[in-house]
């Protein structure tokens, strides 16, 4: 048995299959065609569709996940990406549905990125074992999944955990979204290294200013770098508590290229947790880095493809859909 | 068959058998001795178990659910109700077992009060039917209770939904909770009464300073009532938005001593939620006053003690716990 799996980003499209404990047995990519045509995005899909098809294992395939870039809407099965401009309420699951190697099969499942990192760290990562975690991913944005009660909590669209764009201060700046003093302002990798430019921190040596470059300043006690990662901690951790609040909270987990800072995120981040998560019931909760690397979306629709098709319920322990 | 409920408060003890349609079928209430002793606490609780074990209807006890004032610990059965100081991690569910009418019968279910409340909206209230809603309390706190895919999301110690201790201003005021610009530093009764008198705000004729009075000059237009209002309507709302991003909601109810003051208070609120919940899957959110008044409480812990107990699962889109 197999659980198959595709990760839909704006830089590439991949496809996995993946065995029972979660590792990855085979595997297919594509660049993304993000500037082309609805068909030819489509086209890169059914592509690494067909190179998985053609493994002898795909005989044994049992479900079928999709993890897309958001907005996604799991209900209607269509995706909006960002970055994919010709993908507007796109019906990604009814068009792989009607792949040659899938129709009559397996049910594509659909869900956010997001949402399938948390379900890979439930599964094989960080979260193992967590009745109640938000897994977080730190990155050009910031988002999350939330496990709750031992299952996934995907929410109605797939959008469940989407802790990037909540409000942290209501008086803060404008957000793209709309919103005002989202996470984001404060947290992404974008953010940070904004932040880090506007108080006079210059990258070294014609570097790019970005976030992993403000990391290595703040390694080395740049204080203007330092500073803009004690923003982003702070307000991680504002939306944390808030989360903790609202759903009660074992475990948080923190991934993405902005985590990979270390100790420079990490450090702030838990300071500034003191402060914020203060009930009886957030308090001291504990914040750990990721499990997983490169492979978390891929091995995440896997789980929330096996979870949806009720793979995972006779399995102790297992991850299960809300 | 009927449901036994308790309803621990700061000002009241009360306890109820409730039929199978929610309906209160008997009543039993003590004043709450809240500056007393844990044993003269525990006697007016065992009193009002007393009265309802001398009814008819007890013979058909079939659960007992105990609604409490928090903070609470479910998972310890313990209580420590902020306005009752002899009580500190007291053994409720404990004592209520030993009640030699409960002894070797039901087993108590404990929950904290708003999320009691958030079960009777469910059960037979404004949110009956939703698969996702947030039910608020808006009164001398803030509190809620969520329903998550048509079950109530109680939490590991029951306080799940605590909105009223999220920060939507990680720069506003510190709040005796210790964190920084939580919800109920804006929207409880008390922030807004406060809010008001500092404007200038005047209650009129020697009545008391409350909100109930705010709200009834802001209904006549006063300027300083009215902009109370709407700060309190606006931190409602970053916090409603941050929910929805957060879990994904179909619906939000709010009731409480301060939802009375109506459209002044849900005009502003649903005004600025439009600016706050701007996500294709949090925008258009219905937010609704309260279908129970009253015996909200009382109902609920019969839902919670209900639902725990397994009568609920079997029927048609019931209470379920997880």
């Amino acid at each position: 048995m197999v659980y198959g799996a595709l990760d839909i980003g704006g830089t590439k499209i991949a496809g996995a299959l993946v065995d029972a404990e979660g590792r990855v047995v085979a595997r297919a990519q594509r660049p993304t065609p993000a500037r082309e045509s609805a068909q030819s995005m489509m086209a890169a899909v059914n592509s690494v569709v067909d190179e998985l098809a053609a493994r002898p294992e795909w005989g044994a395939l049992s479900c079928l996940g999709i993890g897309s870039a958001g907005p996604v809407d799991t209900f209607a099965g269509t995706v909006s990406p960002v970055n994919i401009p010709s993908w507007r309420s796109f019906p990604l699951v009814e068009r792989v549905r009607n792949h040659p190697a899938v129709a009559g099969g397996v049910e594509p499942v659909l869900v956010g990125d997001a949402v399938a990192m948390a379900a890979a760290e439930h599964w094989v990562g960080a979260a193992k074992g967590a009745a109640n975690a938000l897994c977080m991913v730190v990155s050009t944005g910031v988002g999350a999944g939330l496990i709750l009660g031992g299952s996934l909590h995907a929410g109605t669209t797939g959008n469940a955990g989407h802790i990037g764009h909540i409000t942290v201060d209501q008086n803060g700046p404008v957000c793209p979204c709309g919103a005002r003093g989202c996470v984001e302002r404060y947290a992404s990798g974008t953010a940070i290294a904004a932040h880090a430019l506007k108080a006079g921190w210059v990258p070294p040596d014609g570097l790019p200013a970005t976030a992993r470059e403000v990391g290595i300043s703040a390694q080395e006690g740049d204080p203007r770098a330092l500073a803009a990662f004690d923003r982003a901690g702070r307000a991680l951790a504002a939306a944390i508590a808030a989360t903790a609040a609202l759903v009660e909270l074992d475990l948080v987990v923190v991934g993405g290229g902005v985590s990979q800072a270390g100790d420079v995120l990490f450090g702030p981040l838990r300071h500034h947790l003191g402060s914020f998560a203060v009930l009886d019931f957030t308090r001291d909760l504990p914040v750990v880095p990721a499990g997983l690397a490169l492979d978390a979306g891929l091995i995440g629709a896997a789980a929330v493809g096996g979870a949806a098709s009720g793979l995972f319920r006779a399995g102790a322990g297992g991850l299960t859909v809300t």
